[in-house]
């Protein structure tokens, strides 16, 4: 099975859940937007066709075989049986799921610190509101994420090197995306609270070492973090 | 099965969601913090214990037997099939599921208005932002959620008096409750946009009248809107 991904050309966002879940496995893909020869036949075509069987509200989405699947953690919960990244029980994939689910949440956050008015208007345009949901941020919602993660690996009986013990599953990547995210967008938070979260710290680690990830974050196919993205180094955001 | 939900006690907020499959279905089910003799066992107990097999990071979350399952959509899709509300193939449940979650976003928008820069400040302190964050809310992101969803409804070969033809799913409740939400809280704005979303507007009805859905609506099971919840009636951001 070729899969298709279809996102934006030019940013992580929210398709970089799925390209890493699809990297990790080494599977068959192409990032439409991203084919040059393709960029038209992208996302406007699937968006504006409304008479799909699946049409999705948004970006990104997947085209396997004749299935569309929209909702990024929906995709995942999809994919992470057939790349061998989900755990076997129907129960055990629940919880997978509910904690993507978690972190689309803590994503839709950080992105809204930046566009805490209207992702319609520029960060400029709502400068202020994003400093005051920055202090938030920054000061509440961020160490509520990230303990509630690191007490998963703490104390849940399955934690182990991954949240679900020695085999990585997708939700494992997610972290490992919301770390590096996380530092670009807010170094000097990130700087402090790191040294309470020593277990989400060394399961970053361990994604970023594995062999086939390791040589996507080095490859052209891995976009660098930029302004455009749902994570954006603004220092004033990050006191 | 019994299934006990766990959520706050005094608001319809997401809880209300699983309140309306549950109550569709004629399910047998505790509401646990409305439970008076059972509210100190609420929510605090799960959310503090982190060696649960499936700790939530917040309410709503079901019981059921042995298994906890957190975050609303998941709650759904778990509950779908159980309660007869969701459609018999594994891709048409992952399409009912998409979009559940795309609910789920749309939920989190309407929220956001009234509190832009912190749930944990009060609506006073965040009054001009709500105030912008409702202009684009009203005049943007509203639109293009009923647009959708009213073109699901108009095109999508499956659609009829439901969104997946003549059987009711989960969904299709949800999109009873995201339109009585939001003439609730946007009384103005709804007038306006309803004339352009009849099918919608049809799908509220015919929910509304469902035997078991009417009774709820009219038991004091049924919660009343009120300004704590997510939809909240506030004049000046709904010019």
């Amino acid at each position: 099975m070729r899969y298709e991904l279809y996102y934006w050309p030019s940013i992580q966002g929210r398709g970089e859940f799925v390209r890493l879940a699809l990297e990790d496995a080494g599977a068959d893909y192409i990032d439409v937007a991203r084919e040059p020869q393709r960029v038209r036949f992208g996302l406007d075509k699937f968006l504006a066709d409304r008479s799909l069987d699946f049409p999705p509200f948004a970006p990104p989405f997947l085209k396997a075989g004749k299935v569309v699947i929209g909702q990024t953690a929906n995709i995942l919960h999809y994919l992470g049986p057939r790349l061998n990244l989900a755990p076997r029980t129907e129960t055990n994939r629940r919880w997978v799921h509910q904690m993507q689910l978690t972190v689309a949440d803590w994503v839709s956050e950080a992105h809204d610190v930046h566009h805490p008015i209207s992702g319609g208007l520029y960060y400029e345009d709502q400068k202020a509101a994003a400093k005051r949901r920055a202090a938030d941020f920054t000061a509440s919602r961020l160490p509520k994420y990230l303990d509630y993660f690191e007490d998963l690996l703490k104390y849940h009986r399955h934690a182990g090197d991954y949240l679900l013990g020695a085999r990585v599953c997708y939700v494992d990547l997610s972290m490992f995306q919301m770390i590096e995210g996380l530092r670009y967008a807010f170094p000097r938070a990130m700087l402090r609270l790191e040294r309470r979260h020593p277990r989400l710290v060394g399961l970053h680690d361990r994604v970023a070492a594995r062999r086939r990830i390791a040589a996507y974050l080095a490859s052209s196919r891995r976009i660098r973090f930029n302004q455009e993205d749902i994570f954006r180094r603004y220092p004033e955001l990050d006191r």
